[in-house]
C-alpha cells in the first residue's frame, strides 16, 4: 500500500496551522484548519483531519503517522494509568491540555468532566499516533463515522482512504466494523495511519473465528479477541454486556426484533447455553484488561429499536438500565465509559431517551446511532437520522454515529462517506448552536457576513464542503466574475434582495436609523435625500 | 409544448387507485398511491401526483387537465363564496368532503377547522384542475415546491415538467417564483396542468411591468397585477403586507439585512417615498379581490431573518404582529390567510416561532421555510432545513416550503427539486408521527415489517423513492436472488442480525415466551430444545 491510495493536501480556501501549548515542558503542536478570507482576516476551525491536509507533512502508509503520544509523560499512580484516574488524582495529563486548547476551554475543566464520568478521552497507550479529542456534554458535539469492509465487498486500501476521507470532512472518531476477512490486518493499517481514536465491536472479530457460529464463542475466545485488539491500540471498544438472558422474549413481539449484531450475536449465544451473557458474568476482568491500555468502554445497546414501532420498548429500557449497573463497576476500577444509544425513535420519544440516560448510567457520555425519526425513508437514512441526531445532541449525546445514505441497502462508498460526516457535522453544529456552545455561533456569523457582503469564495470556504458550494454555484454562474458578483444566481443582476438591503443599511446608517423611535422622527426628511440621491438600491454589476 | 416534455407513469411498484365518494349527489373520485405487496396486501398512501401517475389517463398539456371542480356545486350564501363563509355558514362542500376522504377524517373536522380559520383550502374558483387539499395543523402536514424561471436560466417547458416532478413525489403546493421573461405564459401553463394549488408572489410580476425599479412600483399596477393572476387561477399569493415603513431600521444592524425579495422590495419603496406600504394601506380592498376568487393569502414574512444571528429579532417579531393584525381583517372580510415564518433559526429558538405565531395570528396555518438550524452548509441547506422544518412542524407547523441543495448558490434543476421534496417528505412526516396524526405510523410499520421479513421489493416500494432505494442495493448486490435474499448487504450472508432475530422470535413465541416470567421460569427446559435442533441462528440463502 502506498501512499498515492489516500487523498492529501488542504481542504480548498484552508491551510494547516499549528498553535503551540506547552504541557510540563513538553511542545504540544494543536492543528486548526486555517480558513484564508479574501478581505485578508483569518478563521481557525477544529480541524480532525490529522497530517494528511498539511502541506508540509509527508504521508508515508507504510511507516504510519508520528507517535506522538509517545514523547508525552503518563505519570504513575496508584492503580491503572487510565485518563479516568489521573483526572480523579487531580492530575492534568498532556491529552487533557491538548484537547482543553482544541477546545478553547479550560484543562481543569476537562480534567473536571473526565473525573466525574461526564466526559471521555478515547486514547489506547498503543495508539500514540491518534490526536486526543474528548467526549462529553460540555464539549463540541462528536461525530464517528463507521468504515469496514464486510464479506461482500470492499479492500484493505479502500478502508484507509475511507478513514483518512472521514477525518477530512469532520469525523473526530473511526470505527472499523470490518467483519470479512483480514479483519486483524485492516485494523493495523488503519491504527498506524489514523489521527482520531478507533473503535471496533470486538465481537465480530471473535466470530469470525468460529465461523461464524455465534453458539460456539467463548469468553476465553473473546478475551483473547480484545486483548489483540487492544495491543494494536483501539481506543474504544463496544461491548453489549447488557444483553442479558432474560431480556432476549422481551424482543419477541417487536415489529423489527433485534437490529444489533452484537446484540443478536450475544442473544443466540444465551438463548443456546441457557446461560447469562459471558460478557456480563465476566465484565470485571474485561475492566482490568481495558483499564491497563486505558481503553474506553463503548457499552453497546444491543437490544437497540430498529423501527418506530419499537422505539422505548421494555427490551432497550431493561438493558439501558443494565449499562448503568455496568457503568458503576467500570468506573470503580478505572475504565471509562460512555453508552451507545438508538437507533430509530419518533421525535416526541427522544428527549426521554437522554434523560433515563442520564439517570441511570450517571451522566456518562451517550454515544447515539441517530437516531431515526421515521423508517420510511430508505436511501435518505442520513437525513431522518440527521433529524433524530440533531435533536437528541441539544439534549445531551455527547458523540452521534453517523448514517449514510445506504443506511439498510448496501456499503457506502467513498460518496456516501463523504455525505454521511458533512450531515453529522450538520446535526452536532446545530446542537452546539442550540446548547449555547462557545464560539459555534462565530462560523455562522462568519459566513453569513460573507453572504451579505457576497464574498463568494469566502463563504464556500467557510462552508463545511467548499467543493460542492462552488460546485453548485458555477453550474448557475460558472463565469470568476460571479464569484464577485453583486447579486445571486438565484435572482440574477436584475433584482436582489441582498443587494438593496445593503443599500437600506448603508443608508439607514448613515442617517442614524437605527430604532423606531429615529425612524418615526426624522424619517420624512430624510426619504427625501435617499430620492434625491437617485433610489440606487441595486446596480448590475454584470450583464 | 407537448406532453413528452413530462414524466407520466406510476411510481414503481405503485399504481394509481381512485375511491368513490359522494357529494351530494356529485360522485368524487378521491386518488390514492396504491403499493402493491409481494405479500398479496396493499397499502395506500396519499397522492399529489394527478393524473400523471394514472397509465389510464391522457395527458395533453396543451389542452390541460379535466377541469374537475367547475361540475361541483358553489352554494350561494350572503357575502364572499369562499371556503371560509361556507364553513362558517354550516356548510360542507365537495372540497371539503373531497379533503375528508384525502385525510380521513370527518368532514364535519375539516369544516370546523376552516371555519375558525385554523385551517385553510387554498382553491381559486378559476383553477378547477386541482384536487382539493387542507392546510392546517389538525391535518397531516404539507410541503410546497417551489419552481419557477429566473432572468438568468430556465425555460417554460422547464418549469412545467418541474410541477409535474415536484407534484409526482410528493408535493402538495407549488410556488411559481418566476421572475424573468414570460412570467404570464409561464403561469398559464402551470396552472392548467397542476393537480395542486398554485401560489405566487405577484409582487414580483409587478416588479417585471416596471422593468425592476421597486420605487415606481403604485398600488394601482400591484392591484392589476393581483387581478390579473386571479382570473388565471392562482389559489394563494404571498403578500409582504406587514413590512411598515417604521420597521426598516430594525434591520439595519443585522448581519444579513433584509433576505426576502418581496420584503426588500417593499423596503425600498417605503423608503423612497416615506410612505407606509401601500400592501398596507390599500389592504381592505385587497382582500375583498381575493375573496371574489377564494384566493388565500399566505401574508409573507419580508423581514424573516436571513441568518442565525437575526432570529427571534426584533423586526422578525414587530412584523409578526403586523400580521396579526392583517388576519383578523382577512378573515373579517372573509378571506383565508395562512402566516409564512423564517428562515434562519437556531433549534432553541424554533418553538417560539410557532408560539408567538399562534398566539398573535389566531393559529392562522404557518407555513414555514425550514428554518434553517445553520448557516453553515450551504450545498447541504436541505438537510439543515429539514432538521429545522421537522421540529416547527412538530410545534404546529402546517406547511413548510422546501429547501434544495443548491439554496444560496444556484437554481435548482431537476435532481434538485427531487432531493428537496423528498426531504421536505421526510420532515413532514416525521412530523406527523411526533404529532401522533392518525395512521402516520402505519407506514412506518408497514416498511419496518417488510423489511424484517426481508422483502425488498416491499421495502422499496413503500418508501418514499423506491427508485432511487433500489438502485442503492444494486450497487451492493445487483442480483435479483438478492431481492429477497434473507440477508442485508451490509452483513453478508454469514451473519445476519434480522436473520439471528427472526430465529430468536421464532423460537421464543413457539415456546410461549412472551414476558421476562415466562422466560425466568421455563427458560432452561426450552433452552435445550434450541440446541437440540441445531441452534439454527442463520442460513446462507445465496452463496
Amino acid at each position: 500500500m502506498s501512499s498515492n491510495h489516500v487523498t492529501t493536501g488542504p481542504i480548498a480556501g484552508s491551510t494547516k496551522h499549528y498553535e503551540q501549548v506547552d504541557a510540563d515542558g513538553t511542545a504540544l503542536r494543536i492543528p486548526v484548519r486555517r480558513i484564508n478570507l479574501t478581505n485578508g482576516e483569518h478563521f481557525d476551525v477544529y480541524d480532525t483531519s490529522g497530517p494528511y491536509t498539511d502541506d508540509a507533512a509527508t504521508i508515508d502508509l507504510d511507516a504510519g503517522l508520528p507517535k506522538l503520544r509517545d514523547e508525552w509523560s503518563k505519570p504513575d499512580i496508584e492503580g491503572p494509568r487510565t485518563q479516568l484516574a489521573w483526572a480523579r488524582a487531580g492530575l492534568i495529563t498532556a491529552e487533557m491540555r491538548y484537547i482543553a486548547a482544541r477546545e478553547d476551554v479550560s484543562a481543569e475543566l476537562v480534567r473536571d468532566e473526565v473525573a466525574a464520568g461526564r466526559a471521555v478521552i478515547p486514547a489506547n497507550h498503543n495508539h500514540p499516533e491518534s490526536e486526543p479529542m474528548i467526549i462529553g456534554k460540555k464539549f463540541a458535539v462528536k461525530i464517528n463515522a463507521n468504515i469496514g469492509n464486510s464479506a461482500v465487498t470492499s479492500s484493505i486500501a479502500e478502508e484507509v482512504e475511507k478513514m483518512v476521507w472521514a477525518t477530512r470532512w469532520g469525523a473526530d472518531t473511526i470505527m472499523d466494523l470490518s467483519t470479512g476477512k483480514n479483519i486483524h490486518e485492516t485494523r493495523e493499517w488503519i491504527l498506524r495511519n489514523s489521527p482520531v481514536p478507533v473503535g471496533t465491536v470486538p465481537i465480530y472479530q471473535a466470530l469470525e473465528k468460529v465461523n461464524g457460529d455465534p453458539t460456539a464463542l467463548t469468553w476465553e475466545l473473546y478475551r483473547d479477541t480484545i486483548i489483540e485488539q487492544a495491543e494494536q491500540g483501539v481506543d474504544y471498544m463496544t461491548v453489549h454486556a447488557g444483553v442479558l438472558l432474560r431480556y432476549v422474549p422481551l424482543t419477541a413481539k417487536r415489529v423489527t426484533g433485534i437490529v444489533s449484531r452484537g446484540g443478536s450475536i450475544m442473544a443466540a449465544w444465551c438463548l443456546a447455553h441457557h446461560r447469562e451473557s459471558f460478557l456480563y458474568t465476566n465484565f470485571a476482568e474485561l475492566c482490568d484488561i481495558l483499564a491497563r491500555y486505558d481503553i474506553t468502554f463503548s457499552l453497546g445497546d444491543g437490544l437497540r429499536p430498529g423501527s418506530i414501532a419499537d422505539a422505548n420498548d421494555e427490551a432497550q429500557l431493561a438493558e439501558l438500565r443494565t449499562l448503568g449497573e455496568l457503568t458503576k463497576i467500570a468506573k470503580a476500577r478505572g475504565v471509562q465509559v460512555m453508552i451507545e444509544g438508538p437507533g430509530h425513535v419518533p421525535m416526541h420519544k427522544i428527549v426521554e431517551n437522554v434523560r433515563l440516560e442520564e439517570e441511570w448510567c450517571e451522566e456518562a457520555p451517550f454515544y447515539t446511532l441517530g437516531p431515526l425519526a421515521t423508517d420510511i425513508a430508505p436511501a435518505y437514512d442520513h437525513i431522518t437520522s440527521a433529524i433524530g441526531a440533531a435533536i437528541i445532541a441539544q439534549a445531551g449525546t455527547a458523540m452521534l454515529c453517523y448514517v449514510t445514505p445506504k443506511e439498510h441497502l448496501g456499503l457506502p462508498n467513498r460518496d456516501d462517506v463523504k455525505t454521511g460526516v458533512i450531515t453529522y457535522k450538520i446535526a452536532a453544529h446545530s446542537a452546539d448552536l442550540a446548547k449555547g456552545h462557545p464560539r459555534a455561533q462565530e462560523r455562522d456569523d462568519a459566513l453569513s457576513k460573507a453572504r451579505f457582503e457576497f464574498r463568494w469564495h469566502d463563504q464556500f470556504a467557510l462552508s463545511l464542503d467548499p467543493d460542492t458550494a462552488r460546485e453548485y454555484h458555477d453550474e448557475t454562474l460558472p463565469a470568476e466574475p460571479a464569484k464577485t458578483a453583486h447579486f445571486c444566481s438565484m435572482c440574477g443582476p436584475k433584482f436582489c434582495s441582498m443587494r438593496i438591503s445593503a443599500d437600506v443599511r448603508e443608508y439607514a446608517e448613515k442617517h442614524g436609523f437605527t430604532d423606531v423611535d429615529a425612524i418615526e422622527a426624522g424619517m420624512a426628511e430624510k426619504s427625501a435625500e435617499f430620492a434625491e440621491a437617485g433610489n440606487q438600491v441595486y446596480l448590475p454589476v454584470v450583464s
